[in-house]
């Protein structure tokens, strides 16, 4: 609020000017009073003014008994996932009725550090959307990888106090707080001393160490798998998110914790959420349908989505319809199956039917776009020497991000390399580093993929996001690599020397300013061709899974630009076993 | 939070080190779940730890089964209506389980201004009471009297900074801001650029006008008199008081409007108690017990008074019994009639069976002692000449600071001056201006107050803290304001020129840092005085009737140093009616 808006807030309350807006026959849900209320209501400089009362408005709209929602907060976020910048995900997700977001900028800052923080807020300033931030935590996420930078207390100093950044984000380091880490400490003092935020990320972390995790003040965790660690969360103080991603979906086993009681803590959160997801399910109002189907009251539904969230990340401003609050709302003919037909954002008709009216103005993203400095890179490094026929492998497991840590046999060339043998499913999975042209390349073997032949290479890679390649031979997966690195980042896939096709991801690899129809276009398509003419499992997601395959926190294997990693020794191993 | 103590909270949270204490066998109250939680509570350095898990404690307790109670924090409170210093406060209300007010100082600053305020806050931090204080929004409270001072924006800048100061206080002058008066929105403005709270006070405002009054930011009340005008306030996003004072009792009525929904949004309040209150009937704990007495669930009730108040004012490190909180909490049998047995703040006991254990050190209230700048003061300014037998009258109306415009038919003696007449008990009211060495003595009659012969003075008369005097002849009246100035302030009797009682309020005439105990002595002797000797009327307080009749804002007829003032037609009248 500033005094002028106050000045035109006041004239319009009490009659003195018209508003610029009335929703004529409205039933206003009220999160305060979880009463519906049937009236007028008046909107005036992107602000609401109140129900009834004798005023008049230049505009008229009547919505004919419809009721009238505060617009969706999503909880917690990670822009990236949907592949989309900033501005192209908010006129994404506005049409389902969602006007805010707390996103966590962690896989675009593994790359790209404060140029990427920079561009994000930049970006998100753009937006119809209101995009608010907390600063990744924990970039690099492990030491056992190369990320783009490395972001400590002193990186975070230089954008913590912007006011579209809440705090810090998701503290995924929970053994280095449990134990006390003093990196980890000077990370959570800058938000201390700015009385901001800290987001928490710390599965099966329970009692004692859970006591000492939310004491220092962490205060939101949104990776509960089941609804008794949602009461102990939610029993110690923390607000805990009901999340409905495209891998991870907690809703309905969540929803079975939350009471008439402790409701008050409890969100939604969309998390990880991929464009075909968001395309065919919606975004947050989909887990709030999800729950309110499983029996949750839509209005204590619609409580947790709105102003929980504002209560939770102290933004005042919203989160209500009522007198001064952001006019952040939309429409719907039903409570039960919520659809957002008309959404307002700051008093404007932003989203009609499912389709956005006012896109948000791209924003240039100079300086992180391509991002891919690989050194010396030739197909030569892709070479699997091998000591024995007996080795370590990966075994994917379908439809999870978890692997096994398997054994095989393999057959091998006269130079002792690795050969690919079409009857037993095993390809070769390669990581190179992206980041800081140290020509890192690690190989390993990976099995249940099912391609039959071809290669497939993505710079999505979580969380460091360097390349990662899979494929039968080491020309096509050179060609791949090599492919990727002329795109600037995406996703590409190649047979017999021939591209096939592109997802081109220009900013810093994981996101593009097209839009989203056409990025939904493009994966279908290349979906098509990966199930089709490359012959992946239809057990697996051809993409989402390779993406996971150098992330070095989940167990057992996993592959990065170092080596194969061995999640449960949290040590790297020996490709050979003999 | 700091990193130091969070380093510490890990150790004892994980059993690294012995806690400081534990608190075994206790019935825990969870205000997130509203559960009763059986176990052991650790606290350590001052915050709570957790309950059970594998950990040794330096000290045990044995609560042998009692339930274990957040700190009761009051959500509006002013100190000065205690008679004491912020210290000796402290040592009066923490016995009853009240751990953190949220105080308002716009007495003192009406006398004092800034000098005040830089002393509550010195005198706030040394106590033992965690003390919050909004500063006042409303000084002078109004135009039509002479105050100590005029605080303004400028004024307020150079305190809303500080960590203690957690916002702007009681904005009384609402017609001033639903008029979108400048100065007034300037004053908000301090509040909104730094995100900081704003305090409401509108009694009677409702629909239209109430819209623009929240809407522009202000987001508590504690002037509701119904549940219905409760209703409607937390309908429209603000925070609800039930409050509990010495002449405002409002918690028996409002609680009818608390719901199992909207309770959220409810807190606490005590504003204005005077010392014999909290000693005969507590003090936060009293309009909680009322409350629950009256049916509200007593962990509702609970919840009203902790967590939703540290809600409210952002206070996130306390109201509740969680990990990392401040260790602010008592211990009683039960919930029905809540009783703090022991009281501990920041893990400290800090009383034990109604008896301060670690008393507050006093501050010297160095430059606002004394304050009595009376200019010229004579008994000749005390003469009332008339025009006519014809005469306005103040007419009490018993238990009420509300007045009615009387009228009255008056002897004169020879000069045409106002003689007292025993038969019909008109006395003479007076208000001497102390502040700024004006000189202004205002005079008039008021009927109701019973006293027979003498007079009593005092410095307490809100709000502008003007001396005002009662009595039946010139020269008592005299001697009773002479000797208030030389007392500093306070309230005293006189009778045929022999001082009958004094109560020393040497700290702005408004507070003293003698005890509460003494305080309560010294009213209660002079309350029999008064009654006594003096005959003051049963049906009045003698001391509180007096000290509302100087306040121009409560109609009907009100008497400022400026003169006879009609609040009705808010401006000044003749006290000649022919």
């Amino acid at each position: 609020m500033t005094k002028e808006k106050a000045i035109r807030l006041l004239d319009a309350a009490t009659g003195r000017k018209a508003c610029d807006l009335v929703i004529k026959n409205a039933k206003v849900v009220n999160v305060y009073t979880h009463e519906i209320q049937n009236g007028d209501l008046f909107i005036d400089n992107g602000l609401i003014v109140g129900i009834d009362g004798e005023r008049k408005a230049e505009k008229e709209i009547d919505a004919k008994g419809a009721y009238i929602v505060p617009g969706f907060i999503d909880g917690h976020c990670h822009i990236e996932s949907s592949h989309l910048t900033p501005t192209a995900f908010s006129d994404m997700v506005v049409p389902y009725g969602t006007t805010s977001v707390i996103a966590d900028p962690h896989e675009i800052c593994n790359v790209c550090g404060s140029d990427a923080m920079a561009y994000m807020l930049k970006s998100g300033k753009n937006a119809t959307l209101s995009i608010f931030y907390m600063y990744p935590s924990c970039v690099p996420a492990t030491p056992f990888e190369h990320a783009g930078c490395i972001l400590n207390a002193k990186e975070i100093e230089e954008f913590i106090d912007d006011e579209s950044v809440l705090g810090l984000g998701e503290m995924m380091n929970y053994p280095g707080v449990i134990n006390a880490d003093g990196m980890v400490l000077d990370k959570l003092a800058t938000a201390y001393s700015r009385k901001k935020n800290i987001d928490g990320h710390a599965p099966n972390v329970r009692s004692s160490d859970l006591d000492g995790y939310i004491g220092v003040g962490i205060t939101t965790d949104h990776e509960c798998a089941t609804s008794d660690e949602l009461k102990e969360r939610i029993a110690r103080g923390m607000y805990v998110m009901l999340r409905q991603g495209t891998a991870c979906k907690n809703v309905l086993e969540l929803v079975k914790g939350i009471d008439d009681k402790n409701y008050r803590w409890a969100l939604f959160c969309t998390d990880d959420r991929q464009p075909e997801t968001i395309a065919k399910y919606g975004h947050l109002n989909h887990g709030v349908n999800l729950a309110i189907g499983a029996g949750l009251n839509p209005v204590t539904a619609i409580c947790m989505a709105t102003i929980n969230a504002a209560e939770c990340y102290g933004l005042k401003d919203r989160g209500a319809i009522a007198p001064g609050k952001r006019a952040d709302f939309f429409i719907t003919e039903k409570l039960t199956d919520i659809k957002a037909e008309q959404v307002f954002i700051a008093g404007k008709l932003a989203a009609k039917n499912g389709k956005i009216l006012s896109p948000s103005k791209p924003v240039k993203a100079q300086g992180i776009e391509g991002r891919m400095n690989v050194k010396d890179f030739s197909k030569e490094k892709l070479k699997l020497r091998l000591r024995s026929d007996h080795v370590r492998i990966i075994d994917i497991i379908p439809g999870q991000v978890v692997t096994k840590a398997g054994e095989a046999y393999v057959a091998r060339d006269e130079e002792g390399c690795w050969m690919h043998d079409g009857e037993n499913d095993i390809l070769k999975l390669a990581v190179v580093e992206r980041h800081n042209g140290l020509g890192n390349v690690a190989v390993a073997l990976i099995r249940g993929y099912g391609m039959k032949h071809g290669a497939v290479a993505t710079s999505i890679a979580h969380d460091s996001h360097n390349i990662i390649v899979i494929g039968d031979n080491d020309e096509d997966m050179a060609t791949a690599v090599e492919n990727l690195i002329s795109l600037g980042g995406g996703i590409t896939m190649v047979k017999d020397g021939k591209i096939l096709d592109n997802h081109r991801l220009e900013v810093g690899g994981l996101m593009t300013g097209d839009g989203a129809q056409e990025v939904c276009k493009t994966l279908e398509r290349m979906h098509e061709t990966a199930y089709g003419e490359l012959g992946v499992s239809k057990d697996v997601d051809p993409f989402m899974t390779l993406c996971f395959m150098a992330l070095p926190v989940i167990p057992e294997y996993k592959l990065t630009d170092i080596g194969l990693f061995d999640v449960t020794k949290f040590d790297f191993v020996d490709i050979n076993l003999d």
